[in-house]
């Protein structure tokens, strides 16, 4: 049976990990924190987890959180353009789930340990690679830090911008009412940016995390730039002001005086550029250096599939290392194979929502959602399946082919009860 | 809705007819010859349907033949070589069936057309793909000939040979009894080449399809360049004297007063070179011209594998056809990447089956599946997924990995059963 090196314990390392421990194969993790410090450092994401990534925490035994207590089933959308749509409601066919990954990733790396896996603190670097091959069959690099990006380099047909094209302000904050049902609501104020209010379990219960993408150049770019703890009681006035002009219908929902962020310093600013890189490397003597995870992908927030996209990664590489037992260039090979069609249409979905301005096939989408609930709850459940928003927004003609179809039911007297 | 145009009325455009049919999809098919006609011509190969194509039959309301009356569940290996293993056996999880397609064929196309469809009798070349462009969405290029081959061109790094690797001969013969359990017969004459002997329905009930795969300048060779029709009896004593010194097993069924073809000229004699071609070209209007089955890929027959992989390469366009409802380029790339792992993975273990002299590895691998029950039963069971036996022959260190894998389970308490 081979031996493989995880760098990385994230998403992406621990899934890998903990699916190949079930099936008896001797793994290693290589992270340069420990879990007490994963445990303590800034809030690192928003990511909500869907149906079929709980699947699997289900199926390794590590679905600690369970979705009926901790999960919610609901999008609402707002438009924030005068006259605009009133908010739109999109359901999912399975809950989801939204955790501080302070709480996550820890209580992984413990299950992983304690089912006698091995974490070494560690720094790696691409010019350990061959060090690290005299000791396992196959290196995964799950981290996305620039060298190992660098490493990989880049697919440029799927890697179409040059810098980011939001500037990101993530809070855990607290005096944001839950909506009733417990939803995401994703608020889209055009020319300035998207906001995600996400229902978030925290290490003091329920708290909202908002993710606020911001147009470079907007009015909200600010969020990003003006540092919260140079002056905390001007950012939490400053972030209520912008959701009061910008994002009403989640504004509605904030009772001022209890509104401040769960934990001081709970907030992440910051930009990534989406960038989907080469899934493969081989050593000099042979050894495969795989890319998952952020290191294979990485994935602008909007749409909060970057965790989902790990897990699914990890899956398809578990699956050919088990079914293989041999690693050589024909596994990298399938590996990525695999994973393609989801990873590439994934970016051209996410790529398309945060494309400045907002394309005209992405504004009738999101008109004819407002208009068409059986279109809005597709849309919502291919979150689970985000390659297959990533065909629905390809190009203006499959727009029109998706709210054709969805038209052509609202007619159908079994599909009305569904348009309302 | 689409409408599709689909060239060729073999597995691969039936399949991918009614498939379609069944989702409400207009499809027109194009084919030089008539049922009748196809009815009543020589015998066009000596496929094996293995249980994930008759699965699909059965979806398409086309399983007119059960496996459990028609079929065989069982495969013998004999390798002729001085003091070599006895007769092994390898069984599959659920049955295969052989059919003769001039009785299969004709059948399907009346269904087809029963529910609606429409055969259209012509013959199309390539410079007629733009005028029927005028009339579908998309044109399906499901037939073999030379100027369809041409069009797509080839994949050089899974098309590594310039010419045949065997030359074939192939009768339905009369007066060969069957195996009890009806199985098929695999036996390897080193330096000579390959015979299947396959227990095939025919219009007059039960017949023996020897599939002589010979050798280019090897003793067998003559089954392919004599004339069968220039002296039928000389041909058949032929073949007996060819059973008698090579193929021992199956000779040692023959009744030689009943030993006949079926019908007179049920032979045809050729050769085929391994090609796996481009996946699509897109017509200067922007139509999508799809290679599928024979036209995506010639497979020798020598695992009998092509039109199982037809009727998978059919499922997968309809699926892709059916979830996108608009077919572009997108479209294509998405059936490209579906079918590759599977195409390409047959390539693999077919090239190497037919490689001249046999490789090392396949002989290591033979070996053991005479001496491993399992190894041979996952042998068997992989003729319904090709593409795995195609990565266990992939080279030396897979073939010991899977060795190695059986060897163990063989020394297993659990195991141990199946190694008698």
């Amino acid at each position: 049976m081979p031996d493989i090196g995880i760098i990385g314990a994230g998403t992406a390392g621990l899934h890998l990990a903990l699916l190949l421990q079930q099936a008896g194969i001797h793994t290693r993790i290589y992270t340069n924190q420990t879990a007490e410090q994963v445990a303590t450092v800034r809030p690192q994401n928003t990511v909500s987890h869907h149906a079929p990534t709980i699947a699997r925490e289900e199926a390794m035994g590590v679905n600690f959180w369970p979705a009926q207590e901790f999960g919610y089933q609901v999008h609402y959308h707002h438009l924030n353009v005068p006259d605009g749509p009133p908010v739109f409601r999109g359901d999912f066919l399975r809950p989801s789930r939204v955790l501080d990954y302070r709480i996550y990733l820890p209580r992984l790396m413990a299950e992983y340990e304690n089912r006698g896996g091995t974490i070494e603190q560690r720094t790696v670097e691409p010019q350990d690679f061959d060090q690290l091959a005299g000791h396992h069959d196959l290196i995964v690099v799950a981290a996305g830090k620039r060298s190992f990006t660098e490493y990989f380099g880049e697919r440029p047909e799927v890697s179409p911008y040059a810098k980011p094209q939001r500037h990101l302000a993530v809070g855990f904050w607290a005096g944001v009412d839950q909506t009733d049902p417990r939803a995401v609501t994703m608020s889209i104020s055009p020319g300035h940016g998207e906001l995600l209010d996400l229902p978030i379990t925290t290490f003091d219960g329920w708290a909202s995390a908002l993710l606020f993408e911001n147009v470079p150049g907007g009015d909200l770019e600010i969020l990003m730039t003006q540092q919260e703890s140079d002056d905390p009681e001007a950012y939490r006035r400053l972030v209520l002001e912008k959701l009061r002009v910008h994002h009403p219908t989640v504004f509605e929902r904030v009772e001022q005086s209890r509104f401040a962020l769960m934990r001081p310093g709970d907030i992440l600013q910051g930009a990534v550029r989406p960038v989907v890189r080469n899934d493969y490397r081989l050593l000099d003597g042979g050894t495969v250096v795989l890319s998952l995870g952020d290191a294979h992908a990485t994935v602008d927030p909007v749409t909060g599939q970057g965790a989902n996209s790990a897990s699914f990664e990890a899956q398809v590489a578990a699956d050919a290392i088990i079914e293989d037992g041999v690693i050589d260039e024909r596994f990298a090979q399938k590996v990525a194979l695999r994973r393609r069609e989801r990873v590439d249409g994934l970016s051209t979905w996410v790529n398309t929502m945060i494309e400045t301005p907002t394309p005209p096939h992405l504004q009738q989408l999101l008109g004819a959602m407002s208009q068409l609930r059986t279109l809005c709850d597709e849309f919502t459940e291919n979150f689970s399946h985000p390659h297959r928003n990533g065909d629905m927004l390809a190009t203006p003609t499959r727009v029109e082919a998706a709210i054709a179809r969805h038209s052509a039911l609202a007619g159908d007297p079994t599909g009305k009860g569904r348009t309302a």
